[in-house]
């Protein structure tokens, strides 16, 4: 058996239970099909190989290499990217999936991504709309013309894609269903104008108000985070990076070893796991080190740390390994060790 | 000729003069093993092996694995782990460099690490000790018995370190350097219990203002950063990640390709290399993508963004392109591909 406290720190860890457990309550809501897990959340094809197992196979990648990655690991089923593709180089990378059997589809918002798509050989698309997010998708009232421009160009266009992803960390509920449902009426509106049979976005903070979606586009939700902790959803937190306490000045601080290079920081400082009935609180995190105030751990305690936003803290690692407490610092047992194969672009 | 255009978006860039004049300029002042560069900053040996072929053959590293890729890539002749080691598997590795030739030095700052040390075969240590920064480090007082601790422990004694990182990024020059003086009075009298030849630490920000260092441990001088740039240090900026536009919305904004994974956020967010007068700026990243308001840029344009820190946002990149001209967009020339070789632990 190998224990957590063996593993080199700092060391990605994700709880079996938990994973296990936020998986089923979103495979109840939301079967088979009408979940698209969104794999950029996690990154590891074993993860995704789970969600098959559990009928949801159609995956959501927001990277070229997540999609190559997913269609080696024979996860390729029916493969949404989720982003926009303007450089015929990589749609080509896309074009050679589709020869070799996987279903790709992309996100179009542009006439330029449309003639992209149909040179590479891509055969499928959704018309990406914006629904309120600054980011990608086409004004609403343009998504009917690229439809039949896409038609125009030999693609089978599915239907509609729209991420209302300035909405999934709304912390008043009533206002974040009320927002979404005004977001969806934009996307309803121009599905109405595309056609098709897919209807797809949505996150995990929407999971249960956004009802418009035919598939909803989560991912986070298998480990969450603590940015989506505050949300009060149903879902437990199962990602922890644990760490050693390598240096101890007692009455003062701790340096642990692993800092934000293991932990991303766009939503905040990590949590700690104990914080020793509130005698230790995280002070500052450097490149390899997090610096805890108080706290009465010894040299070579291991000591585990809660990242606030999990998608870019697993990109910072190559394993995750499924263990069976992820609470238990060094003595959780380790179940499985997952590369996180699909970092990188 | 490669052109950076050629290459899949995200990209990391460094320039190739910036990063030659960078390091002349530092070589001027500090040469040969009075600068110990530290990895840390850029993680790939082949950058390592530039500074070594200007005479610093003397590196720092933060983690094994550093200290691992540079023995394999054959700069081991001198390297530090500027980190307290207190597993004895982490240990046990690099007692497997000395074994093998490499000259490995170790920081301790207690009685643990200098067991540990010692246990695994390791040789060589200098006693970390704490001259400010609440991080690793011993109290200055502790300082003469660890240096005891270790010579009876059969350990060689090279020194002290002791790094001001909390003094590092002082826009204030006078008060840096005042406070710098501090902080080394501390170590050295530290080193006057202590012993030895070597004493190490400070860094880019105090790269002229400490005046006690035997050995200069600075790395991000070699590409810098946003956060160092406001110093108004001699170094120039030279990393870029360069993105491309991939959705448009004239007038409103347009969504890059690259986001929070390819760039570190711990220091606040990218700024564009070029802001088209004042005319667009950037408004957030989220994991694949940053928005950019304003701005007049046109579907697949190449776009570059610096990052407000090099250490992370290397990690986060398995390849290092050294450019012509980072500022060039898509028409920079690619003069060689270096894999950030150093990542992970």
């Amino acid at each position: 058996m190998t224990c957590a406290g063996d593993l080199t720190t700092p060391a990605l860890l994700a709880d079996a239970g938990v994973l296990e457990a936020n998986m089923a309550t979103m495979s109840a809501a939301r079967p088979g099909l009408a979940l698209r897990p969104h794999v950029k959340a996690f990154k590891c094809t074993a993860l995704a190989a789970r969600l098959a197992a559990a009928d949801h196979v159609g995956f959501c990648c927001a990277t070229v290499r997540e999609m190559e990655g997913m269609a080696v690991a024979d996860l390729g089923e029916d493969l949404l990217l989720a982003n926009e593709i303007v450089d015929p180089q990589v749609a080509g990378r896309l074009g050679a999936l589709v020869v070799a059997g996987t279903r790709v589809t992309v996100a179009v918002d542009s006439s330029e991504t449309i003639d992209v798509a149909a040179a590479a050989g891509i055969r499928e698309v959704l018309v990406d709309v914006d629904v309120g997010m600054p980011r990608c998708g086409c004004d609403p009232a343009d998504a009917g013309r690229l439809a039949d421009e896409a038609r125009n160009a030999g693609l089978t266009v599915r239907g509609v894609m729209g991420y209302e992803g300035h909405l999934q960390h709304l912390v008043d509920r009533v206002e974040r269903e009320r927002r979404t449902a005004l977001s969806m009426a934009v996307l309803t509106t121009a599905h109405a104008e595309v056609g098709g049979d897919v209807v797809s976005g949505g996150g995990t903070g929407t999971w249960d108000c956004n009802h418009v979606v035919t598939e909803l586009q989560a991912g986070s939700f298998v480990l969450m985070d603590g940015d989506y902790a505050q949300l009060g959803l149903p879902f437990a937190e199962g990602l922890v990076v644990l760490t050693t306490a390598v240096s101890v000045r007692p009455g003062q601080h701790v340096a642990l070893d692993g800092g934000l290079k293991a932990l991303a920081m766009d939503s905040g400082g990590p949590q700690l796991v104990d914080d020793q009935g509130g005698a230790a609180e995280v002070l500052f995190c450097s490149d390899e080190h997090t610096t805890v105030a108080g706290g009465s751990w010894a040299i070579g305690d291991r000591v585990g740390l809660r990242p606030a936003h999990i998608d870019p803290t697993i990109a910072k690692h190559a394993t995750l390994h499924l263990v069976d407490d992820v609470t238990a610092g060094g003595d959780a047992e380790v179940l499985e060790s997952w590369p996180v194969d699909l970092r990188d672009w």
